[in-house]
């Protein structure tokens, strides 16, 4: 699991009976993979962040069922799929804001419910979850064939978070787009945020971008607005964890920020996401669930206690950016603009 | 040194023949003192933070210079007016952006100037830099006097970085002012950006809020701008490291994405600095040097190291925010408003 890039293992895989997950926590100090064993695991590995990114924590958590087809030893139909359903809530239940999660779930589940017999259920979900694996590498490829020329002027591009190869199978979607500009031209450079509090561009995006040779300086996450200021970015490419039937865009919490810079210095805001992020039965930004994470992201790294104990704290997962600060949302099925309701309707017509 | 706040020792003060500092890097976990016996010394705890805030490090530099003074052998007056030269240039030379340094510097070195006598020099020295502290104190209250009204109607303020007690001499500029409208209705909360990279929010400013008993809850940057967009936030009230004659202010870094979320949500953004931070000859905000600071900040916490060795990293301390952006600069001279190269000129005269 040395390199997580174009050309490597996949950040998700079924390998030998059990799902394969890249160490997200361990890296970029520490190569490794994990592998769970038991539904539990994935569960534990999501909720954690040791897989994280909404396309990725969605093809864990289909992997994560058929897990559990796999490893159940139900010899009756009804047993079996009552213990999937009972997986699948486990696996809905670890983190609320990205709708792929359940989305992938439930595509999993429609398979072993037309399946016959509990060796078809077995065989059914673990296909249906390979599949929704395949799919994501060639979703997050047309992205970055659909975005790539989006970035064609670009010389520099910021992006926020991680959205690459380690935030789905491979590739990356956000990461996809700026993997896909800089095939064709080289010299495209990266601000990255630094990501606060997980720090997914520090520790992630940073990582992924050196490892394919793009050229990539970190940042903090409030040093984006003046870096923007004085000229030196060219357009904002950030993924999305949930799009609003609206296109209201939640994505990991400092994207909004980010928007706002942009949009006052009327740099474009473009959010890279498969359709599997857009969720139609979510009317805007204000019906989408923020999970709020634990005090301890924000009070320690590491060993390091910032705070003293006890300490207040208000530690959102993500934000909303309302869609018109959003320039277009990049999918697989193409680019897509304002007036979002048509545009992202139209796009699962 | 067990209590940064109101009625508690000074973050610097002259001590038994010797610059008495609060060590802030060693805050909130560990209260101690540094006693600095050499010019050399107060340079270094400037220059790696362990005094920050650019009127706490006005009077410690002032305090550096008549140590120099105090600690010199010289027996001629030139050659102890040349030792202070060397001092003073030295000091200088630490940290670029905050104009308090300099100007506090040269007002010890005009008081050696004009001094009789080598024993004159160090007896003017140090009673310049005592009144230059004495004076910090008797602003801050008076930033706090002005600037408290203006938030006699917020609930929630927003805050970046420390402008505190630990930033000053004691009492702080907008904790001065946070702290004069929290004596008026004690039910005022305050968010405390945790302000990376050196996090200063998080291990100084809710350390001194929380003390004083002043309700406050910490947030990532990034969060800054959703907890305003959700309408939770009044007002915003930061420091200032250098404000120019038009009324741009250098301040922290991510101090613009607050000003810029303020602004396109319509919040009051207040900046509270005493007049010694602003310089009528820096003519705007592009004039102002901004310093780069060492990539270890972005890259390291405590022992924890976030990137791979060689990451590329652009580390600004500090960023400007214009001067179309401040409702308000809240000096010790009144609250001043637009066009701020007239009211600026005016509270000088």
């Amino acid at each position: 699991m040395e390199n997580p890039s174009k050309a490597d293992p996949r950040t998700v895989a079924w390998v030998d009976d059990t799902v394969a997950l890249i160490d997200q926590k361990a890296l970029p100090q520490v190569q490794r993979s994990i592998r769970c064993r038991t539904v539990e695991r994935v569960a534990d590995a999501i909720a954690d962040l040791e897989v994280r990114g909404a396309p990725a924590i969605g093809v864990a958590a289909a992997m994560g069922v058929a897990l559990a087809a796999h490893t159940s030893t139900a010899s009756e139909l009804p047993v079996l799929l009552a213990e999937l359903h009972a997986a699948a809530d486990m696996l809905r239940a670890t983190r609320p804001t990205a709708v792929n999660l359940a989305w992938a779930v439930d595509q999993v589940l429609s398979a072993a419910v037309a399946a016959d017999g509990v060796d078809g259920v077995r065989s059914a979900t673990l296909e249906r979850a390979q599949t929704l694996a395949d799919d994501d590498v060639d979703r997050c490829h047309a992205i970055g064939a659909n975005g790539g020329p989006l970035l064609s002027h670009a010389s520099n591009v910021i992006t926020h978070c991680n959205a690459g190869a380690l935030a789905t199978v491979e590739y990356g979607t956000a990461l996809g787009v700026i993997r896909a500009a800089h095939d064709r031209h080289p010299d495209l450079h990266v601000w990255v945020d630094e990501t606060r509090p997980v720090l997914q561009g520090a520790r992630l995006t940073s990582y992924e971008l050196t490892r394919d040779g793009v050229a990539n300086t970190l940042i903090a996450d409030g040093a984006a607005a003046s870096v923007i200021a004085r000229g030196d970015v060219d357009a904002a490419v950030v993924g999305a964890d949930r799009i609003a039937a609206n296109g209201d865009v939640a994505n990991k919490i400092g994207t909004y920020a980010l928007a706002l810079a942009c949009h006052y210095h009327e740099i474009p805001f473009y959010v890279a996401a498969p359709l599997s992020t857009v969720d139609l039965d979510t009317p805007d930004g204000r019906s989408i669930p923020i999970e709020e994470r634990s005090p301890d992201e924000i009070t320690r790294v590491g060993d390091t206690h910032l705070t003293l104990p006890g300490q207040s704290v208000h530690n959102p997962a993500f934000d909303v950016t309302p869609a018109g600060l959003v320039t277009a949302v990049i999918t697989e099925a193409g680019v897509l603009r304002a007036p979002y309701r048509t545009s992202l309707a139209q796009a699962f017509a």
